[in-house]
Order: structure tokens, then sequence, then C-alpha cells
């Protein structure tokens, strides 16, 4: 066990661009992130490593600071494995931030919360300079609308409703930020949470765009989480608009 | 000739994503967003247009702005310019806006000015989610050393020291704006002329980040200037930093 014992854990914080890939996670015989990350480490290291993601993107879906972690027996320091591992990765992946942490390190459950920001063109015409990370909604948005439904998200609630399909495990998150905010011709809905269900911050901007076309009533977001019913909530909005861009720790990366 | 008279112009505010086309300006056997757009016309009007552009964007240069004129038999309501074109041209082009002006109507001729903007990623690892439209400079920039030197660009100066080769035209333009400023982790360069040399702004930026690098003086765009030989500055920044933002003329384009 001499081999094992010499591992060590290693912490990258991972900018992507979703739109080539199907998803972070692992899937045999398409592109996903985790897989060009292993590639690199292996290229890398020489070692075949298994790299765990804290927030499991979907297809199509970005990230600014996805939080990654792995184990390796290579002793470089922190700067040669975002140098390094930035040389192997394709384009649209990037390693911007590298940390040792102690073996036992979770990089997912010792999260404190997961930051996810939903970008809306709200414009009459599509934009191309934007076309991948925005979701265009060409008629007028109360964006006002949307924030004071975004604000009852806050808390502690079962989101069931927010969900396409009955879960095994418990659907309760606690959401600690939910705002829609006007950007000249954008909407931007952000939303931290300790942790995020499948399709959750979809189903919710798919309600909060019907608020904003003004189809559904501002108290709508209330009734969905009363209501705890899979597939109530959506449409889902598609995956291009949506980034993670923060994963939070209770001490900064570095300092753990 | 009745035909021909019953043709007017129309103008339109055109944005694109430059990374697909080898410029704007039509090239037999690749693909130009003239190209695209006249393709676009025909399959609305069914009428070959030639359209012509205020500002000739490099291969892989991007516009937010650029605009262009044809003339056509078509009646539409501008409004139908829009969506219709928009319907036929690829997601990397998008029709903004559009106009009936006078026959007469010259869009590059009567253009009063144009405005390009430069992006630089100024940290140190690449980003994917901006790698198509910054360029990426690792080492620190002293932003407000390139800005200084920028202001010597200001006014009207012969620019032949920032072509690449000898021109038969006049190398003298007049700059209204020229600036550099620091928006966190990006680094901005604006300028604002009557019109614009081959390559002027992207030998420019060279210029401006071996300053910015402290490999220059911050009094070496005056001397540039002075010193009216072609291929003089430089290293050319690579295109995709580029953007043309908007044209200017002597009224709004829906007042023509």
């Amino acid at each position: 066990m001499e081999a094992t014992e010499s591992r060590s854990r290693v912490v990258l914080v991972v900018e992507y661009e979703g739109t080539r890939y199907c998803g972070f996670q692992y899937q045999a015989g398409v592109a996903t992130v985790q897989d060009e990350l292993e590639q690199a480490i292996l290229k890398l290291t020489g070692e075949c490593v298994r790299v765990i993601g804290a927030s499991r993107t979907d297809s199509g879906v970005h990230a600014r600071g996805q939080v990654v972690s792995f184990r390796t027996r290579a002793a470089y320091a922190p700067g040669v494995f975002v140098r390094g591992l930035n040389h192997y990765l394709p384009d649209d992946i990037a390693v911007r931030e590298a940390y040792r942490v102690g073996a036992g390190f979770k990089v997912r459950g010792e999260a404190v919360s997961r930051e996810y920001q939903y970008q809306i063109l709200n414009a009459p015409v599509r934009s191309p300079l934007t076309r991948s990370h925005a979701h265009h909604v060409p008629q007028p948005l109360d964006a006002e609308a949307m924030d004071q439904a975004a604000r009852d998200l806050c808390g502690r609630h079962d989101f069931a409703s927010f969900v396409s399909f009955e879960m095994k495990r418990s659907t309760v998150r606690t959401v600690s930020h939910a705002s829609v905010t006007r950007e000249g011709e954008y909407v931007v809905f952000r939303m931290v949470a300790n942790s995020f269900l499948p399709h959750q911050v979809r189903n919710i901007v798919g309600v909060l765009v019907q608020i904003g076309l003004g189809k559904l009533g501002k108290g709508h977001v209330r009734r969905l989480l009363d209501a705890r019913k899979p597939g109530l909530a959506g449409p889902t909005a598609p995956p291009h608009g949506l980034s993670l861009m923060r994963v939070n720790y209770a001490c900064p990366l570095g300092a753990m």
C-alpha cells in the first residue's frame, strides 16, 4: 500500500466552454470535460487518474469556476499543473488555478455552495457574438417581476417540482441567493445554493421567463414549491445560457 | 432602364463573429460575410445583388455594427429585411437593423467615422470562454503607459509606418479617439477615426503591447508616426481580438 500512500490530492479550478461536450461527467464514446482532464493528466504525469468534479454540469453548460480533484504521485508544484495541463488541454478547457490539499479532501462533499448564472439575451434580434453564452428571448421580459418571483426561491425548500422526474434522494435544498437583473440587452439570473438538483436552474429559468412574459403570475414560483410534484416546472431553458461560476468551500482552496 | 430606376437602396447594420470567415469582402471559393449576405438576400428577394460594406474587416475580425448597403426592387418594410434575412443567414451573422435610404447614399463615402475595439486578456491563464474574442497576453501589461502612448495617435497624422506595405493612396487619417483602459483581467484598446488603413489597428496594438510590456518606450508611437515608413510598426496583433463596433454617419441611418 506504499504506492497509494505516496499519492497526494490536487484540486483544480477549471474553466470551460461546454458547447462541444456532453457534459462534465465521463460517458463512454462521447466528448466530456472529465475525459479531457483525465487525458491531459495522463499526458502530464503518466498516471491514469479519476477526476471528480464538484458539480456535474449538463451537456452544453459552461463553467467559469468548476472545481475538480484527483490523486497523483506527481510531486509538481501547483503552477506546473496549471501550465502543464493547459499545454495538453484543448482550447475550450483551461485550468485557472491548482492547489495541493489534504488527501481526505472531498471536492463535492465539502463544497459549501455553488453559484450558477443564466444569461438571457432579451432583444428583438439574435446575437452572433454571444450566441454560445446567452439564450435568446426576443419578446420583452419584465425583469423586475422575474426578480420578485426569484426571491421566493431563497431559503430552505423542497424543490421536487423543479426536477423532471421522481428522485430517490431528498430534493430539499437551501438557496442563499436568487436574483434577476437587467444588464442592457441582457437579463441575468444568479443563484447560489448548497447544492443543485438535475436541471434545477434551467427549469427555474423556464418558469421565470414565463413570468417575465406575463404568461404566469409572480406567485407561481411559490405555488410550484408548495406543490412538490416532479415535472411541474419548466419548460427547461436551453443549456447554453448556463454557467457554473464558482464553488465555495469553508476556507479558500489555497488554505485547505 | 425602368427596372433599374424602380430599385431603391437598403442599409443594414450587421453583427458577425468573424472566426469562420476569410474577412468581409467576397473572394471566390472561400467563406466571406459579403457572400453570406448576398446569398441570404437572393433567398429572400430572388435578386442577385452586390453588397457594399462600410469597412473591409479582415479574416477572423468580428463586427458588432458593420454597415452595408445594396439596391433592391423588393418593396418590403425594413423590419421584413431584418427578420427575413436573419431567417436565411447562418447563426454567426445577424442583421440588427435595416433602413431605406436615398438611392445615391454611399455607405463607405458618407461614413464620418468608424469605431474599432481590440480586447486583450491580460491574465496568466488563457480563457476558454473568451478565446474567440480576446488576444491572450499572459505577462502583466502597463495599461496606463499604453493609454499614454495611444493618445499620441489622436489628431491628423500620416500612418504610413502602421501599414505593412507601400500604399498608392494617402496614408493620412484623422483619429478622434484612441484609448487603452483596464477592465478587470482585460485591457481594451478603442479607436475612432475617419477611416482605417489595412492592418492599422492590429499594427498599433502590436506596438502598444510592446510598450505595455516595457520593451518599447511611451514615445515610440510618436516616433513611428514621424518615421512614415511602411512595415515599421508591429508585430501585427492577431485578428480575433478586433471588432468593428460602429460606423457613424452625419445623421442617424433612420433619418437618411
